[in-house]
């Protein structure tokens, strides 16, 4: 298959539909970003890869890093990390602090704020040097030595970051938070701060295509069984309320954030990335979702 | 891959595993099936099938056949169903009224019960003899001319199905129920009553690990888009609030009932059913799943 | 005091202020009272009464009726009637349906709809005649030998009111509706569709501003005890979600009702009923809680 | 009426109830309390008093404090203060979260947790030296120099006030908090750390019993219509999700907390505290409760 061609294709017919997203606005960093700015990049398992528009453009890859912190929590952790944070799907976000009570301050799953609070709670307790250590292994899935974090996002995520603060709170107050909580907070928007382009976040999101090894290298980053659990967690809970419509229109593992990033992965084939800063109702990239629906569809690929 | 012999083995695992599971008793026909019943059914989409156990023992449905009136409906209908009912996981029971309530009547996804109910209403509305029409979909789908309702059961279901009606009345107060309650109730009272095999309902699955298909015949029984689309349906909503853990276990998209059923596909390769009685918490049976997980570990082959 | 003299002041003062407020439209019967309406009428215990504007012209009461079947069925009971319903306000619509569910079927108090439609089944199942013999018990609460039931009003009701119907077969459910749904619901839609004045209805609640007795005679109708506990459940809960206002603004025991009006009680003092069609947001009589608002204000006299 | 007879009734008759109730354990100071202490102290407006058991002794007044803070917060802000907080009852905890972000960080009233946050963030905004000023306030209205703060619970409850902080966070989020949180949480946590005896509590409630003047001296501390409102804030919610039951059984306004202690006033007769550690499953008093149930019913006096 083309995929240079077919991902042609769709980098014209994106363009031409109107961007009826809008670029978030919380914070001044992820405001001023170009709202025309379009990228995408496939990594097929096989070395082949590709890409179009702005796919070497480094952008703020936001949620799309809980992906690691749970792969590496995950690794360190072993299954006993179910404990502390499910993998069901979360509803709208008006059942979010409910069902948080409901459910005794343990997270439905670990790509919403409130599980991803409680991996980096994890992370926080288990290693020396939870932000080196997190950059060491992000640095070695995706092969690039010089992914780091955007200080100035990091701030100023911090100073809007009241509400993940009211969640960090909660769960401590159900006692599923156990280290020092602005450690932790901090902890967390220095992972949302992550630039990367989407050349290299489809490469990083090779290890969820290739069942937990890199291509080309021997090792199991992590198992096989592992790797298949996070993309089940991707398709179930990577796109907030609208998962449902993502494999729905999709149908491929993968998760959003609001810097208007989304990776996916069809498992024994491709990763994939794709960047287009406006973000629809639900908070995912609307014409990053219009991409991947004409990728699957003129490939007749996707998981179901 | 030498399915026949898998399944022998997860039968001895399954068998050494104490059930923990709870017989459904809430109307009578229900409870009186035998709790230590177990069979599991595979047909591949090349023409190849096994089974084990109870595999040639009709059971209920139930749920199960939601999957059968929702392809009827989405032919039907078309893409203008998914304004009447959304495709997202539907969270916890409690949140299911407060949801249906504040998203205006419109449910979740078409497969927990009010979205099965406007399904219902859609066929009602649509066909001219519903109970019968509906009969002869899943007859064609399954190439079984005396698959039939359960008359007892569906009696049973409707002197029970408050809640049901609960639903439907609410739904109404939202414009999003348009026939007559009584007519609507006594039709998915039907579609719930409905009885198959694990062979049965294997077979009748098929159709959605064969993209719309019917092994063999040459005519779409539905486009490949849509037997995508219910794939993706039942991968994040076909298991109640287990959808995710379903997905992280076993890894393929299902449907469960209460009767003890659940029906699985492998788009491209195969569907599988299986049958154990006895439930777990969120109402799903307890070895269906375990049979499940062990296929998808033994065979090395899921979704993801 | 005179509260001919204080009344006649609201008359004027309330004729001044803009009315926000917009006529019930869900029922033909209730869109089409002019919304220019306006009547108070206010009857001391010592006997004495007086009234302005539209005082002697009926409309319909709706759910302020619910306090006349709470105090039947109280009366009927005795004190094991709050198994089945509670004494505490409920909050928002949204949590309504929800808490039902949450507290398995009990709902918060007896004047909201779900807490009447159990008032509904006690009646029903404990009166041979249940329509009749409610109406005689208003009929000897009120003194009025004519009040009656308007059927247009009632089979109205009952075409639109499926989400009462949801509420009753969701509490059938839990087991707290015993008889007929069909039967409760006719009878609940009979209850709401009866038509006073303001004159009669504050005459009739003189039994709650009197401790239980009709002034001028001598035998209880209900008990001290009870009269007093009716009051409080009318302060906390007869305004839905601005009982609190109520409370704050007027403080005094009352019930409102969607065809525009309002009883309230000081008690040990008086009954005073007032009507005006437009209702503010929250489904109260937008003019009718200004009007008791002015009358508290300027008789310096409230329960607080 | 001879109270001090009434009291000695209710003495003996409380001291055969078992005690259904638990001693608040959720720090250590509250926990060490002796569960059998009870006390109680009336004091009528025109100047009499009367008490029994340990009406001497302090206690930990916890959530009764913050009548006093919403008291100087509505003298300093006005009716402007209803934009930032409500006056309707909360309904169950389960929904107290979800209310607030529905309600977009207004809190349903000031005498819950989230309210007295926002109540304590408004003093801490407009005085200079809060935890001073709030206390002279204080000692000018119960006339008792020497009331203060006990440092040992303050700083106990902000070690495990991590519920707290999420709701002020939550409402930061909103905008509806405005000052430092840190510091706002801590001199909430002062204010619940007051301490004062049955006799000091009842005497400094005299001020709402006698519209907004202390007892036997001509300035009014707060308006006439300002106690009013206060009282009937205190009807509707002063006791967490059990108001109406209060309302229903006892019928006067007050405010309950977590040390045992409840203060309850009759408008222009009289202000009554009562002390009895053992909460019940509601989080008040189980043998203050009763004993202000048998207040009103040997006095026949309630608002009601």
């Amino acid at each position: 298959m083309n995929f240079q061609s077919i991902l042609s294709e769709i980098d014209s017919e994106v363009a031409r539909i109107p961007d009826e997203g809008k670029v978030a606005s919380y914070i001044p960093e992820l405001a001023k970003v170009d709202a025309g700015k379009f990228g995408m990049h496939l990594w097929h398992v096989d070395g082949d890869h590709c890409g179009i528009g702005d796919d070497r453009e480094a952008f703020s890859v936001q949620s799309i890093a809980k992906v690691f912190s749970l792969t590496l929590a995950y690794e360190l952790e072993g299954e006993s990390i179910w404990k502390r944070v499910g993998v069901e799907p979360s509803g709208t976000r008006f059942n979010s602090l409910m069902q948080l009570e409901f459910e005794q301050g343990i997270p439905r799953n670990p790509l919403i704020n409130s599980g991803a609070l409680v991996i980096a709670d994890i992370l926080y307790g288990r290693l020396n040097d939870p932000r080196r250590e997190l950059l060491d292994f992000i640095r070695l899935v995706s092969g690039l030595p010089d992914v780091g974090y955007n200080e100035t996002v990091a701030l100023s995520e911090k100073q809007s970051g009241f509400r993940n603060a009211a969640l960090v709170n909660l769960m401590r107050s159900f006692g599923n938070i156990r280290n020092d909580i602005e450690g932790i907070l901090d902890f967390y928007f220095h992972l949302c701060s992550i630039e990367m382009t989407c050349a290299e976040l489809s490469k990083a999101f090779l290890l969820y295509a290739n069942h937990g090894k890199i291509p080309g290298r021997e090792e199991e980053i992590i198992s096989k069984s592992k790797a298949k659990r996070i993309n089940a967690i991707m398709q179930t809970c990577g796109f907030y309320d609208e998962a449902g419509e993502f494999a729905f229109k999709v149908g491929l593992p993968g998760k959003s954030g609001v810097g208007g990033g989304i990776a996916a992965v069809h498992p024994g084939k491709y990763a994939v990335a794709v960047w287009s800063p406006g973000l629809n109702k639900k908070g995912n990239s609307f014409k990053g979702m219009k991409a991947l629906e004409l990728l699957t569809t003129k490939t007749e690929l996707s998981i179901f």
